[in-house]
């Protein structure tokens, strides 16, 4: 993972420290401002998008996507500068990532339909996966996401068995319901079916015969249960962990047999069930 | 279950083997082939419904329609020809699901109203369960589907109980909006109290009374206690059967004692605790 | 509970046993009955009520619902004259529901407005759970609403919390959006609030201003938190009556010493630990 | 917290005893009245707001409300005279509310705007609490959130999670449905995807390409599994918040052994497990 030239001098160290280290004054500094610039800009992107805004304060926008863009080609040159491998760097995740945050600006120049190009910017957000990464300040996230990852196989099975009663209950209300009712074609018919089983709801198209109906309340009821199967799921696994967790800091507060160092788990033991030394 | 014939000889055991057995090499390569073919065959009915798609490449579908036809065609007559009892197979679920797979395509040339004929030819989605069954790569389905069945009972009085609910808010709020704001019958009311108690909500009938908004908002806030009810079920089903399988686990893992064979809790006990007997 | 006459001769006392009681044979045909009457009853108001049936069976429907007023007004007689004490069951619960379900048939002669009349007497479903309580296959049932009645304080002060905020927060979207915006009033604004906490989202009614849009982002993904807490409470609940229901089976099929009868909670014990005595 | 002056006779201890103390009788009675005096002021507030309401009661309505202003000052100006540090008092987080409870109904009378100005009375509601909190019968709301803060940090690090998807997914759709589909600006993605996710789906807004509906459906679908985290979060709490209390009660209720003081698991032992004295 590091990448870092062990026979570095000069500025290029110095940079190094600033930009890839977040535990020194200035690397921590370097992380805050470049954090406030990511986050400024993908502010920018989204007031820019607003055509009331825009048609307002055009001209700002410009400019300060300018300032924005400099400085973060500043950085992307930085950091292939100082980095021991460049060509590494560059086509890594985060290197194509960093380009790909300050090209469509550029390209803008010469290319028209800038509306479309400029939304692209906003994966700047990732960018600001890097910093947080970083500064690894996501310690209550891990047992999220190894809860989510321990139950990966069963949510897959899940949503397979959701994708196949979706197909088969969206066909059946295209035939039942037909285009005039705006079920117009079977993948219509399936992204009903999702908002419906989803319990969201959007009511675009929403069955207008009888029997489209009475369809439609089954499957409301059948994903009344289905919904409870992901939240079955994610639950059992976070009160898993939380009990891993909880034996953990058991295990580790209990006293140990000063004979033997064999960890006793009766916690009103007297005598060391291993070696017989009265505690 | 097993259905091959005993003394069966030349071109039909070689045939029952690539068709029926899913460990053999020829075996499995038949059964990617049909999974292939069923997905590839129930894209293209997708497709096919899509109004804009199917005037553009009309002819090209009902090509690619005919050619899986015909290889279901040749499969199910191999099936017929295969087995020792074909009668047996033939009225047994998956052979009729077989039929019914191919035939729509053969009457859709001598009968009118197609449209609607065709996507019956859906069905053959089930077809991929069989595959699926016979390489039995579902271990974790099992765990989920028992969870659901061990809750079966609980669910079902659960389903009862919000019918008659939703029978009785049904008609009240039939009195109370009346057929003038939406509520025209009965059973559309009641529809709307499902769409309303499994928080779907599509807002193509919505109370417009006062009155009617006050149950409503009641109807809605009783829902969120009743969303909750098969979610602890099944919560509690899947920790029971997480619980079970570590038990079991555990139980598998643990030693027994050589001397007396009773099973040893204590994974690091140096003496049984039965008969005292050293580990 | 029973109503019995205990120096009850001749016919009262056989029709007693018919309506009264669900083991005899002559009871549970009765009772089997009188579910079939009721719920064909029920298909019949629910049918009625839809205008395009009603203009084309209007007259079979009411030669339908005078068959069955005449069935549950004579059940009702005998009802009557069955009991020791008429006065007592005329004004219990079951009595004055026996009676509601057959007066508005009557009463639609005399009076006019037939059509709101009508629907009240889909009040003979509460009839349904006389019968099904008295045979008594509500087992599972009975967990399902002990964990419920368990919960009842937990989710009413859920409920009160959120119908503050409902209230607050119903008031400021009042404030924000403003009658031109649907959010005619505050009672409007507080449906508005209930009906987007519940995730239920009709649509009828939707924030049209950018600040009221943020708002109502932060509704809906506080909502988010706040369904997981009647989920929460329900779940445990259940889970808890799990447990229990399984401590005690265990506690049941455990073996007792056969010295003194006490039950061995250690399923391994070799003496037993209250009287010492020799498994 | 306690504002009592120590050395204080006369009418100001008299009426101190009334207004801040709850266990006396008089106390309890000023705090009922000032109860129903604040939510009959809520109902005329939100009853006012009615349009059709005012225009036929207006009257009555200004009549009420001064009613109660006048109450509310008379029980400000109390408070002020009644306590040792009126400043501590003023400036304090009820102190405020109290204040703004009051003024808007005088300043109605300079100031112009008088309907939005109105509905900032309903901060009434959060004097309520004072008085709930003072009589403390919200004994189990204390469980409820303090499994609400135990799950803070999981629930914070989901929301930005959640936050992050949500913008990105925001933007993608903006730039696949565009302005001409009501993703007027990224914004209104935003808010769209929050709806969507949290599966309230008013609808106002709905992706009308075919892109558009399989990025919603996977949204939908993704929002399934994410729903279950927050549920998972709480419910995990709670039930080791009950785990905590039942392990409390368990622990009270068993006896001690009074010979060396070692709490007795087992509640039917006859002789103490640790130092074998008899029971």
């Amino acid at each position: 993972m590091t990448n870092r030239p062990e026979n570095m001098t000069g500025w290029r160290a110095r940079w190094y420290e600033i930009i890839f280290e977040a535990d020194t004054p200035k690397g921590k500094l370097f992380d805050v401002v470049l954090l406030i610039a990511i986050l400024g800009s993908l502010l920018a992107i989204v007031l820019e998008s607003v055509e009331s805004i825009y048609n307002k304060y055009g001209t700002i926008f410009q400019m300060v996507e300018w300032i924005f863009t400099v400085i973060f080609t500043l950085e992307y040159i930085l950091r292939v500068a100082v980095v021991r491998n460049p060509r590494y760097y560059i086509f890594s995740f985060y290197g194509i990532i960093d380009l790909l945050s300050i090209l469509p600006t550029y390209l803008a120049i010469v290319l028209s339909g800038a509306h479309y190009f400029m939304a692209i910017r906003s994966i700047r957000l990732i960018r600001v996966f890097r910093i947080l990464k970083m500064v690894r300040f996501l310690g209550e996230a891990n047992m999220l996401s190894n809860a989510l990852k321990a139950s990966r196989i069963k949510i897959t099975v899940f949503i397979v068995v959701v994708m196949c009663a979706v197909f088969i209950m969206g066909t059946v209300m295209y035939l039942v319901e037909g285009r005039e009712n705006g079920f117009t074609s079977i993948p219509v018919s399936i992204y009903w079916c999702i908002v419906t089983l989803t319990t969201v709801g959007y009511g675009d198209i929403a069955p207008q015969t009888t029997l489209g109906q009475m369809i439609a309340s089954v499957i409301m009821i059948l994903g009344y249960g289905i919904i409870a199967v992901p939240t079955g799921i994610v639950t059992s696994e976070i009160a898993r962990a939380n009990q891993t967790k909880a034996d953990e800091n058991k295990k580790l507060h209990h006293h140990r047999c000063p004979a033997c160092n064999k960890g006793i788990i009766d916690p009103e033991a007297n005598f060391c069930p291993n070696c017989g030394n009265q505690l």
